[in-house]
């Protein structure tokens, strides 16, 4: 008899040899019928894997991030089956799962797969799941292993780096691979396929090395899921901030101003900086101060902060000038920066916290390959704040940062999220700065503070940095896309790198302890969700143009421009479009520009001193007095 | 007889021979008494100097700033002359006049010079004045004068470098110098002198040559005029922007962050915030867009701009990156990043004008001993914005940017100022880019429009750059100082360099012509003109902290947090001293923070819902409500 303890505590006992979905049946039938992987012992195997020993044991079903790994590695088996059934001179090297879907990377020699051929593919692979096929995994020698792949130097090379014994194989149907197992119980359960895309890849991410093709894919156990994730891929490709942006014209890149490095355009510039000036009236309500710090610095400060150990090497290198042997660093974070404002006084326990706020932009390479609109740049501008504060202060503060973050998303529209607490590993202690009794208050600080804040948290033990435990915000968007914004840091390391002081009560110098907080994180990737969240239909406060007024002839541009400096007076932005076309036109064209109020104008409305008001997604809200929409607007903006 | 052009351009005979100060005499006494110098055909001689042929003629008086040259080189020979009296063995090397009075670099030997030597120096030097000496200049050749100097190896390299026939000596009472000319007639209208300072220097100002001792002095014609000038020398070490940037805390210098790169502290950070959204708003209502570029860019960029070879080699150098081999550098310059926003749209006659605006900070290398608080930076911001118009709307762009310019000066307490118009060089025109056609339009534009703004106006011809005119503002100050701030250059260079074009009522393609323009120049240098032209006591409206509430005790400090944030819905922003401290000290405090409101309270202020106000610099006035200091304050505070 073994003992199997389940991921609740609870503790069975079964005779050895047991298998997972034997255990799954155990407890339900349902449960059984759902099991498609499992963990044993923090191993993934297979459901029909026989258990010898006291284990632990997590059933997994599709609704697991590891469920749905066993189940694309294993439609990845179908993948390569059914490339091999078009392509029999094809070369396999490897194919596994992904965040969403599954690849495999094929060397297709003289032939080439392009999207007319994905349909027969998915066809095939649909066809081999019928089947029903079982994965069964075994042990083969590494000479026999290479003697299998003597025409694949792709799959040779792997084995090379294989230690003979512990070289597998799997097979369903009558398709075999290279494979160290975690599959579900049998191909049937394979109801939906897709292939998405194929493009071209190095074996091995190496640029010297043969060129592949890697064919991706994405399968599902019921047809309605595959719809409805097609579905919620044409809705991400419709917003997508780099297509919106460029529509909108909110940024653009140059070739010439360099890849990663976005240049704002007016109407992006304007919400930008009603970004800015929504956090920095929010902060100095905090109390914040806000400084401005230079985006570079000399070198031995990121020395001093450690920065240039960290990035140095892989970073934009330093800047060299012509006299006195100088170096300078793009700036690769705020805080060094902070630190030397925080000494340029001499603080008692009295003055803190102090709370150093600044929109500070920050520099990292990033190969080009790897940009990706404004989520990955080149150089961004965090919404970063520095508190420098007791250790009995921490609780405190950390409770106003998280009243802040919760300010910001409420009124942004980011109301999903969960707090994810980083901890010391319990195991583990010694690799952490700072005191045990600093560690113990700040770590309580934090899990009280989130509780205190109603926060849906999760604790994640070992994922403190060395310097300090942290709380991050993961926030899900509108097509269920997660995302991490906020994070709050706690940090003994700068304060101690930088010989921070304040005198305390007992005019001793003390350590004050550190906070790194952003809500937003970069204005820029916080833009590119905020913009693929709203797909452009931004929140009427944060409007770069909130309304639009279209005199239907140049008869009424007067009147126009009485009303548009009318709506200015009260902080109400928008334009005219005196372009000689129809109103009609007109009309089409703001919704495109996805602009929220749209006040038509005529001879009536001259007369009367009216508009007739248009809202964007709701139509034609009638006519009425400008003062009269005045208000309406005044309602719909507060946030 | 020969014919003599005065500045006026009226021609005057006279007898071959004449000297400046008989042409002065002839045409009155008093001219004849007030000329020191005189500039015979484009070379600064002495007033005895013969005329021979056909000459144009300046006479100099001290109100000349080559009248003052003459007077204080003149002055530099009793200098040198009063050290020999008193250190027969040092050793002169040269001695020019500079902006304000002039020094001798001396080598003392093994003696040396200290402040309490001045004065007998000073005495000296109006001792010997006081002979009322004649300057006499004759010519040496090149070994004599090797011989003279056989014993001061400095003057040795000086004669060496000479041409034979081109060297003459200077000597006046009992002392001889190597010396071009350019004298005052005597040495008695040196009426009044001060050494003013003794620094290190090295020879010919190169670190691996001999040390010397750089001897400053100033003298005048009058006694009063050297009261007058150290009067204003306190008063300007009292304003000296980096004394009082660091007693108000409004920036700091950080030595691991870097010489010449500013961190803003939060008073600072305030003040500039003020100063960026007074200059955002009135930009915005002239029709300016804003827009946000990064401060780096591809080198590429600056090579297509010119910048690169015209700062590279000086500047900080090329930013490295550790893959794909690009290079970046530091912004030297916005413009070519707001020509890469142009270009991101092809726009037609009809969108013209556009007006990018971008407090951009740019990067220039400065070696450190150059440096000088916020007026000398390596890196600051400009207010800037680049127009791109037609021809045609050139004059109209420039009237605006005028009217800009002007309102915003005036809102500052400017109001002293002249336009310095550069113009091409009338004998040169080959030497510029762009047609005759362009350029007649804007140096006509340029002219008319400071015609029809009633500007003070110069117009420097030969002074435009290769790219087109321009037009500066040249301010002065509360000292008198002048500085020069606002600029606006019209470009005809970068337009073509970046191809930048519009389509034309007639469909095709025209290069727009582009403005630069910075009413400002650089925030960080202008702040540092504000601080001292205005001694910290900045307008009402700007002040960083326009209130301080005086609680008489502990008991009002919940009647002083009701006032501030009464104060604070008004936007009126200031804070509370709730320190445990005698009112007085905290008056006086206020008043060394140049807080511009101090609102005491006690029992009396509490009971009634009153304050009673000191104003900065008037005292007090008295108790009033505080719904009428509110109605005060906005008064006072407008602009």
């Amino acid at each position: 008899m073994i003992k199997i303890t389940l991921p609740d505590g609870s503790i069975r006992e079964f005779e050895g040899g047991i298998t997972p979905l034997e255990v799954a049946k155990s407890i339900s039938d349902g449960l059984a019928r759902n099991t498609i992987s499992a963990v044993v012992n923090d191993k993934q195997v297979e459901v029909s894997t026989p258990i010898v020993t006291d284990s632990t044991l997590q059933l997994l079903t599709w609704n697991d991030d590891l469920g749905k790994k066993a189940f694309w590695h294993s439609s990845a088996h179908l993948l390569a089956q059914a490339i091999l059934a078009y392509y029999p001179h094809a070369k396999l090297t490897i194919g596994p799962p992904i965040e969403h879907g599954f690849y495999y990377d094929v060397d297709f020699g003289d032939e080439s797969l392009s999207e007319k051929d994905f349909e027969k593919i998915e066809k095939k692979m649909l066809e081999n799941a019928k089947k029903n096929s079982t994965f069964s995994l075994y042990s083969v020698s590494k000479s026999e292993a290479l003697k299998i792949y003597a025409d694949n130097p792709y799959k040779t090379e792997l084995i090379e780096n294989l230690e003979d014994g512990s070289i597998t194989f799997c097979t369903h149907d009558d398709f075999t691979d290279l494979c160290r197992g975690g599959h579900i119980p049998s191909t049937g359960i394979v109801k939906a396929v897709k292939i998405l895309n194929a493009a071209g890849a190095y074996w091995r991410g190496d640029e010297n090395n043969a060129q592949l093709t890697r064919v991706y894919g994405i399968s599902f156990p019921k047809q309605k899921d595959l719809t409805e994730y097609l579905e919620r891929l044409e809705e991400a490709k419709r917003r997508d901030h780099r297509k919106l942006g460029k529509e909108l014209g909110l940024f653009t890149f140059s070739e010439k101003v360099g890849a990663g490095l976005p240049l704002w355009l007016p109407k992006g510039t304007t919400l930008r900086k009603k970004l800015e000036n929504f956090l920095s009236d929010a902060q100095k309500k905090g109390g914040y101060e806000f400084v401005m710090t230079p985006h570079i610095g000399n070198i031995e400060l990121y020395k001093t902060s450690g920065h240039y150990e960290k990035y140095g090497a892989d970073s934009f290198q330093p800047i060299k000038t012509p006299h006195e042997g100088e170096e300078f660093l793009l700036k690769p974070m705020n805080c060094p920066h902070h630190c030397e404002v925080y000494k340029a006084h001499q603080w008692s326990y009295k003055d803190l916290p102090k709370r150093y706020a600044e929109f500070g932009t920050v520099y990292r390479y990033e190969q080009s390959g790897e940009l990706h609109g404004l989520t990955r740049v080149r150089g961004f501008t965090q919404d970063d704040a520095h508190l420098f504060c007791t250790p009995d202060q921490l609780l405190a503060e950390f409770e106003k940062v998280i009243d802040l973050v919760l300010y910001v998303f409420k009124s942004l529209g980011f109301e999903d999220f969960v707090a994810q607490v980083s901890l010391r590993d319990k195991e583990n202690r010694a690799k952490y700065i700072g005191s045990e009794e600093n560690w113990e208050k700040a770590e309580n600080a934090i899990i009280t503070a989130a509780k205190n804040k109603g926060l849906n948290t999760i604790l994640e033990y070992g994922e403190a940095a060395f310097y300090g435990p942290k709380l991050d915000f993961m926030v899900k968007d509108a097509l269920g896309r997660s995302w991490q914004l906020g994070t709050i840091q706690v940090d003994y390391n700068l304060p101690e790198r930088f010989d921070l002081t304040y005198v305390g009560s007992d005019n001793e110098k003390h350590r004050p302890i550190m906070i790194h907080r952003a809500p937003f994180g970069s204005m820029e990737r916080f833009i590119a969700i905020l913009i693929e969240n709203t797909a452009g239909n931004f929140p009427l406060w944060l409007s770069p143009e909130q309304y639009i007024i279209l005199p239907i002839s140049e008869k009424y541009t007067d009147y126009a421009k009485k009303v548009s400096q009318l709506l200015e007076n009260h902080d109400i932005c928008g334009l005219i479009d005196e372009r000689n076309e129809k109103t009609g036109k007109k009309i089409r064209d703001a919704e495109l520009n996805k602009i929220p109020f749209m006040l038509v104008i005529g001879e009536n409305e001259k007369t009367n001193g009216t508009v007739s008001v248009r809202k964007r997604g709701e139509g034609d809200l009638g006519v009425m007095s400008v003062e009269d929409f005045i208000n309406l607007f005044q309602k719909e903006a507060q946030h």
